[in-house]
């Protein structure tokens, strides 16, 4: 998570303002790739989806993916046909001024819904921010903070493979929820690498490593209209992809994600705790989920954790209704390590000392286990959350106009 | 909703205080027939469920129900083998006071979890709440306020049906959730009635009932470990029970039931709106459902709600996520009666008009309507809710040891 990562060979980033957020904040985002790339997607699931989803899910998987643009500020959701027209614009002007195809570019948009996008702006700002490419550090950390809503910070990651003398780089860029009216709880991500892949592998690459991170963490449950996860991946390392390599490949990518995710947790809006749920002995990885969620989710179980209270009946009750089957009195839970519920019922344990600790810590652990029984297995899940404050309703009810 | 509401023929309730309560509030309440009632209960899906919930469930439907006993301030959940054991000797308690078996008493419990109840209190209780029965509207709030936990006033509703020159009552008490630390949020009801009914009509009669109301109610989507609602039918009024009668039962049992229900949530933590969500347009009524109830369980919409934004996107976006199918750009939506989103795209409204409504309003209404396309159709659903507030928060984050 330090901010001197460096891009993978091939790639270029800029970021700048083009005049979008009225208080000249950069909102105007670049990543290129020198070289076609194998592209992969993952995107909200909402039915009620921004145009620029539409559009780029339509364009991958592909193995001739060039550019990512992306401006915050503005979602370009609930826009309509014009909508469409305006983000399918937006990489066509990228394209042009690239030398590229239309449908090797993609393209995000986050920030207010049911508002058309400025495209006067937008035209302008295109060729300023591809002429601002460059492959530092410095470049990275523009294009992320361009992606920013109200994160109060930019979120980047990266992990080096090395192979004989060679190396494999992953590197990505995250923004969080943002949820201050009237925006909506947009995440977007972009991972870039220079391993080279099919775009199925890229997809399966990318898919495993959401699956682990970004669908993993949850701060009110809210889906966006606008999620969306991006690889891009150009092969410019120069080393063909061994099955062992694979494996490490989508490792990184993996770590890459959870990085960023967690970060998103990290910085979600008015949250005192970061809170990690794993979720242990289950028949499959998909009860171990539903379970972590349910608990991550439910707003007993994270008021408690605000008022670090060790509340353990909110979080086994919270997996009780998580229409999974198991045998209740097989059902153990710590919290910060402390055994405070076994076997389904309550442990006797130093109530003030763990308050204490929830109370100054910021991190808070809750472990649940099944622990036998016909429906127990082996499989399990790690979930994150933060806590829900009355700083969270106060950021969430605040209406300004 | 009045409190001078009758209790159905060969009905008596009781509540007092037997001490569980420290403030010494009414913590014990009692429901008893003089005749055989035909008894049917629907109980909280959660596989961590209190003991009262697994003995009760084991009784009904059956055609020899005589009592239902309430105790508040201890759930009597998280209690392994003693709680099971404790919660049969309420019930046995009961019948060798009043005369009848032991499998005709019911049994509910609502308070603190993962405490053993104190039998001794109880047992002493018993005999002092079968002696103080009775069948005024007195007896009837007494019970009533027996059950509550932290419910600010107590909830009774009753309805009656004339048939020629006789009539049949539907009167029912309940309580809402308590949420705070460490209760859970347990929802209790019981309704009774002098129509004459099979045990299967009873629980086909309940479960529409509960559909329609007490399932259509979230506050935050935590499922109590407790959740019970019973019905006994006793047929004292004399009147056979032809299809059309059964029809008007079914609906008056609704109707208290929603009466109910809705008072949960006009009563529910901390909350300064009532939120009523109707969905219509769908393909099926489970649809409507799932839409409605994502809108309800939505952090953002509440708290948009208490800010008295009318936040048409979150709104729509909740009901993107309901994974129902649907054409995004067939979607409408009113706030208040307010036209704000109509084909999938925002109309322009007086925001500031609508803000200030439902600044100054308890009462919010949310339309969202499926006019078109292939995957419409004639279901609709109605929920409740209530908005989330900082003070939701800080009572629920209170913690007090």
């Amino acid at each position: 998570m330090s901010s001197q990562v460096s891009l993978p060979q091939g790639f270029q980033t800029a970021g700048m303002s083009c005049g979008i957020k009225q208080n000249g904040r950069p909102d105007l985002a670049l990543f290129v790739s020198s070289i076609p790339a194998s592209a992969a997607g993952v995107f909200t699931k909402n039915r009620v989806c921004g145009a620029p989803v539409i559009v780029s899910r339509s364009r991958v998987p592909t193995s001739s993916g060039r550019a990512i643009v992306i401006n915050s500020g503005n979602a370009n959701a609930a826009t309509g046909e014009q909508g469409l027209r305006d983000a399918e614009q937006m990489t066509s002007s990228v394209a042009a001024t690239l030398g590229c195809g239309t449908e090797d570019v993609l393209v995000c948009s986050t920030g207010v819904i049911g508002v058309q996008l400025p495209m006067t702006l937008l035209q302008q700002g295109i060729p300023s921010v591809v002429a601002a490419l460059g492959d530092s550090p410095r470049h990275l950390e523009e294009a992320a903070a361009a992606m920013m809503t109200t994160d109060t910070f930019h979120k980047i990651s990266s992990r080096e493979i090395t192979v004989n003398r060679s190396r494999i780089t992953v590197t990505g860029a995250a923004k969080g929820a943002a949820m201050i009216a009237p925006n909506m709880a947009t995440m977007l991500g972009v991972i870039m690498t220079d391993a080279q892949l099919t775009p199925e592998q890229a997809h399966r690459i990318l898919q495993h490593g959401v699956d682990r991170s970004f669908n993993c963490i949850t701060v009110d449950g809210h889906m966006s209209t606008s999620d969306t996860v991006l690889l891009l991946a150009n092969g410019a390392a120069g080393i063909p992809t061994s099955e062992p390599l694979e494996q490490e490949v989508t490792e990184a990518v993996r770590q890459v994600c959870e990085d960023l995710a967690t970060s998103i947790i990290r910085d979600a809006e008015g949250a005192d705790h970061f809170i990690t749920v794993d979720v242990a002995g289950f028949a499959d990885r998909e009860q171990a989920e539903r379970i972590a969620r349910e608990i991550c989710e439910s707003a007993l179980v994270k008021t408690a954790v605000t008022g670090a209270d060790p509340n353990w009946g909110r979080i086994v009750s919270a997996a009780g209704y998580a229409n999974v089957p198991f045998e209740a009195e097989q059902l153990s839970l710590r919290i910060n390590g402390v055994q405070v519920y076994r076997a389904g019922t309550p442990e006797d344990f130093d109530e003030a000392d763990l308050s204490r600790q929830m109370r100054e810590q910021r991190d808070v652990h809750f472990e649940l286990m099944l622990e036998g029984g016909p429906c127990s297995g082996s499989a399990s899940a790690r979930f994150w959350t933060s806590d829900l404050t009355a700083e969270y309703v106060r950021l969430n009810s605040d209406y300004t106009t």
